[in-house]
């Protein structure tokens, strides 16, 4: 059977997400995304069109590395002003019936049980259509934001992020059997205090008793997905996530980032099939290839290079640099970045590559058998699962997708088709169940396995626990 | 001018709220909680009956004390299973244009920077219909929920509370200027540096640089809502609440409360009118008074006194006592509870309150006309401003109420009557401006006065502050 493609629009409640520049294109809604309606519009257009969901990015902090402010970030309206995605989800859950919601949050700076009480509460209100992207924050702003002096190194937030995960799972797998609910009126016994339990989790991060609050939803665990492409994420990866989504700089580099995270499943006892793997994708179509161009011709006049160089973290200025030196040669100083100092191109080379839309790894631009064929070949040829969507201009970009390339992948096989009304979301990216497989780490606090032992739920073991080491 | 009434559902996303047994009532909805319809109907259906709000509360433990364990609280519902309440009001807010909503969110667990942006998020998706109850949390297994040992003492979460809400009023009112969006096109600048700030706090318990990341909302500081009746909360409550939900065991009392919570604010150096109080009403109201009367009735039957018992969170049984004995001649170990043991009475006079719908302080049985005058006699005998009118059924409690006393209440001119459709909370509650008026502190912060200064807005004085105390 051929690969079918999982469909996400790439979305985040801000005016400028990743393209720089294009919140100026006429008729942009950009501008609308304090409004309910542009939500409610989206998500109707979204699940009329075909997509499987909608991933909402998130920063808790704004880019301010950048020419040593946030100038540049607050000019472009680059993540800033930008509100929570979580809370556009039951706007959108309230008109549709089988999008998805992919939620961008951080383990890093709130506290797992209350994370774990609105996922299930979403969940819920969605019947399990919900998706939560797992990130561990990186902008020293965040971590300024909540207290702390600076960010909490790469491997730490890793480890924190693995216990928070710990205790959700408890909450969501293992605290309230399925058939905890009774609802005996006679007896007024609404649920079975024999079948819901504390979870008692004594970490090195984390104390947390529980039981879960909110009662077991469709899903339990909401679909998870990270974005990685470090070594400790993609071995986190492998233990924890269902769909990946991942960069990769160019497309050779992909394709060897996808059988590294599909082999890490493998190694944490997993099938490859329990991890996708899914990428940004630049798609410009029109009814011609020559239209396509035309347009993104025109979408490349209103991007903005500096919003990009604001946008990548960089804690030094090329274009305060001559730009025919040499990178390698100049004095950087205390550089340390997510990106690495590049060698052999100069100055002028390094910043050529800002601003411009075909930089993207996964770029097409063409009519609509242009762009199926681009699709299809990186679903064979990359052994890639699916796309997040970029947003060039919205909701136009997604409604370009859906009238030109959506029945061509159709025809073609590509898409998941099922119009069940009643679908969760892991059942149409898995075509299986709502709940995880038995392979995954957390089903084994199912029935309260795994969870230490007391007598019903009375004496709380964790009064009289030692303080855990942070939080 | 008669004295409008505010007239608000109590609600709480969970099976029994403080009805205990009457889940199980013919075609109460409680049980449908989960579902995102049981929001939309509810929210349609107050909005088009003449509410000002939903107000939701919410708990973050389970009642555990009552012999010993949660085994009752489970049983009956009680507040077990919870979902989050903020997640409702998106979906509540899709459907109307009018409704406000009361959110209940604790100052102890969460940081205060994202609660910020969700309620800035909120406050535009409802164009400015959101109120925050701010609580500080009160259950022990909540506290052992978040990796605490046990409850931080009573005072001490007013401290922290204090300045919780000190950091928050930097960022809704002090961190964007009103005319910080510039949106010009042409050179791509959104927003401009100079009028969006950091806030730098720096504080006993919390350390936020800022800036806030949604621009500013419709209301800026959502409508601050408070419920207490403790020495700590009434001061609390002068400097802070809009709206205060008490109350107070006896009518006698609760008018006590009321000047005391009024006297308050003045204190605090804000007129009398700025603070409103508003109480738990029960109203069970038909056609007839003998039809009321048999409502009351058969609601009793289903009434069940141990989901009080346990909802009290008493640490010890009075059921398993001599009900012939004098509560104060028994040995209670080491009694400690919101209730003081009352003196004079015996076990069985105290077990007789429980579960009695007839106990809440502001009760009517009657027809429309007798519950109208009942209402108008508290709001001015009282000097009350309103209503959170308890659910004995859902949504009939709310229906009947619209059906047979919302007319009554608004020809006499107690209701407040606007279908401006533009109108937010505060507007709505205060017939004044959108946003929190000048004499309080919170707009002290306004424009960036009272704010550290820094050059602009780089050089974070926080990187290298010591650090907070705790969280």
């Amino acid at each position: 059977m051929k690969k079918r493609l999982i469909l996400n629009l790439f979305e985040m409640n801000c005016i400028s997400h990743i393209t720089h520049g294009l919140w100026r294109l006429p008729d942009n809604q950009r501008e609308r995304v304090n409004d309910i309606e542009y939500w409610t519009d989206l998500a109707r257009l979204l699940e009329e069109g075909g997509f499987d969901a909608v991933f909402l990015a998130d920063v808790l902090g704004t880019y301010d590395t950048f020419r040593g402010s946030a100038e540049t970030a607050i000019r472009q309206g680059l993540q800033i002003p930008n509100n929570d995605p979580a809370s556009v989800v039951p706007a959108m859950a309230a008109v549709t019936e089988r999008l998805g919601f992919g939620i961008t949050f951080s383990t890093t700076y709130e506290p797992p049980f209350s994370w774990a009480r609105r996922l299930s509460t979403l969940d819920h209100l969605t019947r399990g259509r919900v998706g939560w992207n797992i990130v561990t924050s990186y902008l020293p702003n965040a971590a300024r934001n909540h207290s702390l002096s600076g960010e909490i190194d790469h491997d730490t937030r890793f480890e924190v992020a693995d216990e928070y995960l710990d205790v959700l799972y408890k909450l969501w797998e293992g605290s309230w059997d399925d058939d905890a609910i009774i609802a005996d009126k006679a007896n007024n016994v609404y649920a079975d205090p024999a079948k819901i339990r504390p979870i008692d989790h004594v970490g090195k991060h984390f104390r947390v008793e529980g039981p879960h609050l909110p009662s077991p939803s469709r899903q339990r665990t909401p679909v998870l997905f990270t974005a990685t492409q470090s070594s400790a994420g993609i071995e986190f990866a492998g233990k924890h996530a269902e769909v990946v989504f991942t960069g990769g700089g160019t497309k050779e580099r992909l394709a060897e980032l996808v059988g590294r995270l599909k082999d890490s499943a493998v190694d944490a006892g997993r099938d490859r099939e329990d991890l996708k793997v899914i990428t940004t994708a630049g798609v410009i179509v029109a009814p011609t290839e020559a239209e396509a161009k035309a347009k993104l011709a025109r979408f490349q006049q209103f991007s903005d290079p500096e919003g990009y160089l604001a946008h990548f973290a960089l804690p030094w200025d090329p274009t305060a640099h001559d730009p025919d030196r040499l990178v390698e040669e100049l004095d950087l100083g205390r550089y340390e970045s997510r990106f690495d100092v590049p060698s052999g191109i100069t100055v002028g080379e390094f910043l050529a590559g800002f601003g411009e839309l075909d930089r993207t790894p996964l770029f097409v631009v063409g009519d609509s058998e242009q762009v199926a064929d681009a699709i299809e070949s990186w679903l064979d040829e990359l052994d890639l699962d699916g796309i997040n969507l970029i947003q060039y201009h919205s909701p136009d970009t997604a409604r370009d997708f859906i009238e030109l390339v959506v029945p061509v992948l159709r025809r073609r096989g590509r898409l998941r088709e099922s119009r069940d009304r009643t679908e969760s979301l892991r059942g149409r990216i898995f075509g299986r169940g709502d709940r995880l497989p038995e392979n995954h780490f957390a089903t084994r606090y199912r029935g309260g396995e795994n969870l230490p032992n007391r007598e019903g739920i009375s004496d709380p073991v964790l009064a009289n626990a030692a303080p855990a080491s942070t939080s």
